[in-house]
């Protein structure tokens, strides 16, 4: 079971009628390998343009910390941000990305997106 | 309350038959958290075409100072940023982006765009 | 004759529809050259959007490690990992480009691609 | 008065048929500030297509340390440089980029380009 | 005179069937200014997409370095690199990009591009 | 007038048998030139050997965070957190070292230490 | 209470004749502060001059991953890991050096020794 | 001739009691070769342990400036303004460094010391 | 069983009366952990002064791709590579270093020494 | 046979009075290996205490040139260069090093020394 999206605390866009774009770089992210049960490690990057609202940081981190004793693989806890944030903010373009420490010679990226890119550089 | 847009100087544009491009990188910006009433520190880019009027750098740094001790979050402090440069200098097309030190292990960047982008390498 | 692409383990990808991007960097490729008899090293970037099924780590390694002691060109090994890749995943899309260490002064890049593109900044 | 143009040589383009990228990185750059008339440091990028001349270097050198003790404001010098190459070298394409060092915790960029652009990677 | 294209030796492209990219990155390139009879350091990249042919890396070497004490200008050399290797593979596109090292506080970058470019990112 | 050294809170060294080595990279200090009114920014690394006594996080931020608005020069300031840590903690050895930002084209750097050097390699 | 030193294992040392030195970069350490009760992230540096016993790798990750649910301060884990690898492996020389993440804008580094350095520069 | 060593201000060192360390970095200096009247560039490094008099920044800056358009050797004005600051301030220690930009892909470092060293790690 | 040290081929040291050193650093070496049967991957460090003997790189190459399918650990590689050179060359005084890349987010790095380290800043 | 020292051009040391380094980073050093045939590619650090002479750029360079087309080792080129200095020069010390680019996997660097060192940071 994954960790609960009502942690996710929102606040109102301060300005809504201009497609700007917000990134948070989580440089502290760790969850469990489901298979071997020991330690993964990675770095999120969450970028959006918000409609209505905005992530508030503090409950973010929470939410991302109570990942830290799940089993979860890399493709999945990806994208299970992804939704939770997109249902809890509803934002105009979302892209999740998890960067993982390197087991057997071989680092890991996965980047998942939700809707329509923006022609904003920052949505690269 | 924010800082008044009125210590913003222009001169007029030199060269104002071109669409060339202007960016300040300004390394030195500190505000506070409205929420915790702790500091802030960030770094700013503003990058613009001028129209008639460039923003004189005098002014441009007493303007940015003005927030040392205002409570200002990330995401209004670089819209209402924008809104000031945009009121005052008329530009053809505007980029600020703020760039934020890292708190509970996450840091941020706020980007937010005036006018349509031209065909600009810089404008990315 | 190359290594077995049997040896390359699948598991259902945990979220089809969506269109998301995985990468694996291997940091320790090691093959022969056909010519001389002499170690070649490389670093392997992977790159792909999983259709039904994703590459599992281990089965990974342990199919790039049987180069090993493998007679076999740059050009040529970066082609045929990318062969197998896409005959056991089927993915929508997929990269494979090898870094080569410096032989007489000169290193080699290769890169090799298959499917179209997509509309993802990490399809670059 | 900004320096002479005159002193810039040109010399035949050896290989007109291929619109080919030359790039130019000037790594020591000054002029004297006409508001406070202390030095200013830069450097320099100007990159062309060119058409039937190509600048040489000696007299690009000699033309630019003829800044060395101008009052000229930033804005103004980029796009004077543009101006008297442009005129001297009438070049397919050509962009002059000078990036400026910290003043007052700020540091500033300039970019100025005359012509279409071409679709070469190295016009951006 | 410019060295004897025919020291370039080539193997058949292993993968004919598909548009991948070859990335030669040399490291020690030298050659003599024919202007002040002084050396001249560079680094190349050559870039390409093959047809029928692939560049042997041994001959490649030796070709260029018959560069060694060759006076000619850094336009004309690169254009003279792309056609003799043109002339000899039949790229379906190619680029050859020089760097050389710093003379009067300057440094130059030449780039030079053969057939159409195709979509791919190495293309840049 | 400067900041209160009350503010420092202390707690008891854990490991007081062995000399070991304590360094805090402060990344987001500012104080004010007396002179000219306007902010000035720093880094602080402070490193010291404890005896009984080892400085608090929170406290030594809001100890430092008291300097924001206070005209103080650089060579002044840095002696003086030196002399206030030492008052409230009796180190066995401290050092406070003042990394500031560019000013007029010249940036500087200020090192203080307190009591005799240990052979330890930190305390370089 | 800390993690079981009895996870460590240790292997004979191979060269025991020769003072060599050994050194181990971790880079995935993660303890919780006992105040907040939040996560804390570290790298340890871990260097020894082995007497009659090396520790081995997977025994030393157990013991360090076993860190990652309890609280305790940075000055403290140091010297616990410290002591416990001090009396498993009883080495001719020991330091133990951990790097912790930015909070409030300050990152520490601690470093705790055991036995007399000796003349070896990567006891520095 | 040489630059007035008497445009270097002075202020009373706030902290005579302790031997600490200013370091100042200078990053825009030029003059002229006095054999071939082209201008020359460098950064300088400026540090000392103070006695009764600190130099003020101000005045270092309009001092080092005046060099701007004298020839003068790379081996003589780093040694000239050592003599300068030494007879101005009467430091307990101190070294001058300059570094030189690239001529003829050969770039040159000068350094010259006044007093003995004091047993700081800056002195170094 | 370990590679033959008659491999190493050594030529005569050209200036014997001189104690000056010899830095190899080998940026490809790989052997097999003799417990898991995996590949391991390092870079080496090997420098000397020399007495009457060099080691001539063609065969100190050919000796180190020996041990690449060989099963042996860390530590024990690392000295029996120090004692292969020392019986082959006699030097001066050796060092051998070998940097391993990251196992379970753990890298390591091993030195062993021969010989009394002379006055020479290489030695280090 | 190696270049003639005559080409060496030296000047009276400005300021012999004191014992002050010159150091020269030279970018583009050339010669062929002498069992290969094929060219070599370094770049030399060469560092001294100057007693009555300083030694002129211009000719170090035609010196350093002239190793262009001749066959010699790594470890010989290095010491006759130290030699070739040392009997022009006289210097109070001096030391040579050279770092060669990469063959077969490794690269190596020479230093060689003359004269006792003095008490400076620079010759480290």
């Amino acid at each position: 079971m994954v960790p609960d999206p009502d942690r996710l605390d929102a606040f109102p866009n301060p300005h809504p009628a201009r497609d700007y774009v917000i990134e948070h770089h989580v440089h502290e992210f760790t969850s469990v390998c489901p298979k071997t049960g020991r330690p993964d490690f990675a770095t999120l990057r969450i970028c959006y343009i918000a409609d209505e609202l905005c992530v508030e940081l503090k409950g973010l981190k929470l939410y991302l910390e109570a990942f830290r004793n799940r089993g979860i693989f890399y493709e999945d806890v990806t994208n299970v941000i992804l939704d939770a944030l997109v249902e809890r903010l509803r934002p105009r373009w979302m892209v999740v990305e998890s960067t993982w420490s390197v087991r057997g010679g071989i680092h890991t990226v996965i980047r998942a997106e939700h809707g329509a890119r923006k022609n904003h550089p920052e949505t690269k």
